[in-house]
């Protein structure tokens, strides 16, 4: 049987990469890199510099395929997703059945497999579509949660406190409801519509990347700041991703 | 000035170790380990197998050191904890004192530094105190949330849906707020308290350990063999670990 391994590679740095995701990419014949648009060639590039530096079995072939873009016109924001994985499953279908028999590939998930990415999804699609079959295993890797945390030299939770992680659009929908809050995928700059002057914000964008750029300090104070400084940075490098959390209250307040 | 390098190593997997972390511990003049107790032993171990594996520099050291008890007697939790880290911090002060005036030490953390661990603020609790001038760096690991995903090869949110990560005390004082809760430091096995039979429970202990055993299934079906498992095995080993995802519904659901 043919076998898949979807692999975490944490979120720029290639040094994020573990011994067990290098060891995966090395057992696979072929890495299948994922390319198109600006953001997506910057991150072809992180994963063809993990490439270069971290294969070292000869003959693993490295195949690079475009993602179809979501078209949204007409639908509902979960049709669209759903379509969208249908076709990027229909490429993944493709890319499967070209291994040898008993061959194995590789993909290389940005950050851990398991945090808004769909990777594991969409591979149970062909699976379910039983055309050819194949089982597979998953690596885990380092997440930007842990890449922010780490660069502010924070702890996500404040002691025995839950956190929560959440959306740009969720965030605006609900406002904040955790001590911790992490905010991912937020193109709508929620933050700076959030009313907590008080709470503290904890920034970064391109995290583990050259052009890694963290900051924090009280939400009232450096919202308009950051604002800035995204917008700058976006024009820049034609792309961005920021996370970031947000935190009401101390340690051993209560 | 002296540095300290806070490395997040995996859960008991020594292939979680990333390269970064690999290149910190080789960095430094010692590496710090912790010791006591049936559980500690064993991760002890782990992390003594880590430094076989991937000190590679001659002359790097390995102390280890005794970590306190907490003391509940007459205490609130914030108390106990407090005074619990002001114990390990007077610890870390001598650890720090003793290395050399330009060297650096490196603390190996369970995990990943950020989630539901005082080793940051314990160091900047000792970086308070003035005695000994230091610097520090974070290096993040694979967290147990991660190493729980990958060994059920599942996401831990639903598709654009938000992720609490909470307490066994917190899930039993609140229930299930959200479609994803990820459980940790559960003592009291509040899943099996938590009315929500149509939940589905993705658990796991040890993760990434030779021991590690996982369970999945629908809550109101599983909830007693996961209770007679980890009690089986908590006896076995003299300590357990665990961690589970309850999930509310299904992607694509609305
Ligand atoms: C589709 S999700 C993928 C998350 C990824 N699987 C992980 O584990 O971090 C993309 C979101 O992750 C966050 N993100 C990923 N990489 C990042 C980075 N290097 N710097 C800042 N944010 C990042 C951003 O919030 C971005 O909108
Ligand atoms: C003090 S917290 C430390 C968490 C750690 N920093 C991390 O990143 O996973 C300990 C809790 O983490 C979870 N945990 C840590 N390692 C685990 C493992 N190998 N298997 C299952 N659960 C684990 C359990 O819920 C345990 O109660």
């Amino acid at each position: 049987m043919r076998h898949i391994h979807i692999i975490g590679i944490g979120t720029g740095n290639p040094e994020h990469l573990t011994i067990q995701a290098i060891n995966a990419m090395n057992a696979a014949n072929v890495v299948f890199i994922p390319t198109k648009g600006a953001a997506k060639s910057d991150l072809a590039d992180v994963r063809r510099e993990i490439c270069d530096r971290y294969l070292t079995r000869d003959g693993v072939r490295i195949v690079e395929f475009e993602v179809p873009k979501r078209s949204i016109q007409d639908r509902t924001y979960t049709q669209s997703v759903d379509d969208w994985h249908a076709a990027i499953a229909q490429i993944y279908e493709g890319l499967i059945a070209d291994l040898p028999e008993t061959g194995a590939g590789a993909f290389l998930v940005w950050g851990d497999p398991s945090l808004y990415d769909s990777t594991i999804r969409i591979i149970e699609r062909v699976r379910n579509t039983d055309t050819c079959a194949f089982d597979y295993s998953v690596v885990p890797g380092i997440t930007s949660i842990q890449a922010l945390a780490a660069s502010h030299r924070i702890p996500v939770n404040l002691v025995g406190k839950p956190v929560e992680i959440t959306t740009g659009r969720r965030l605006t929908e609900t406002g904040l409801t955790h001590e911790s809050t992490i905010v991912m995928l937020d193109g709508e700059q929620a933050f700076s519509k959030t009313d907590a002057p008080d709470a503290e914000i904890f920034w970064g964008a391109y995290l583990g990347t050259e052009n890694e750029v963290i900051r924090s300090g009280r939400l009232g104070d450096i919202a308009d700041d950051i604002l800035r400084l995204r917008a700058e940075e976006r024009a820049r490098h034609g792309w961005i991703m920021d996370i970031y959390l947000l935190r009401k209250g101390r340690d051993f307040d209560d």
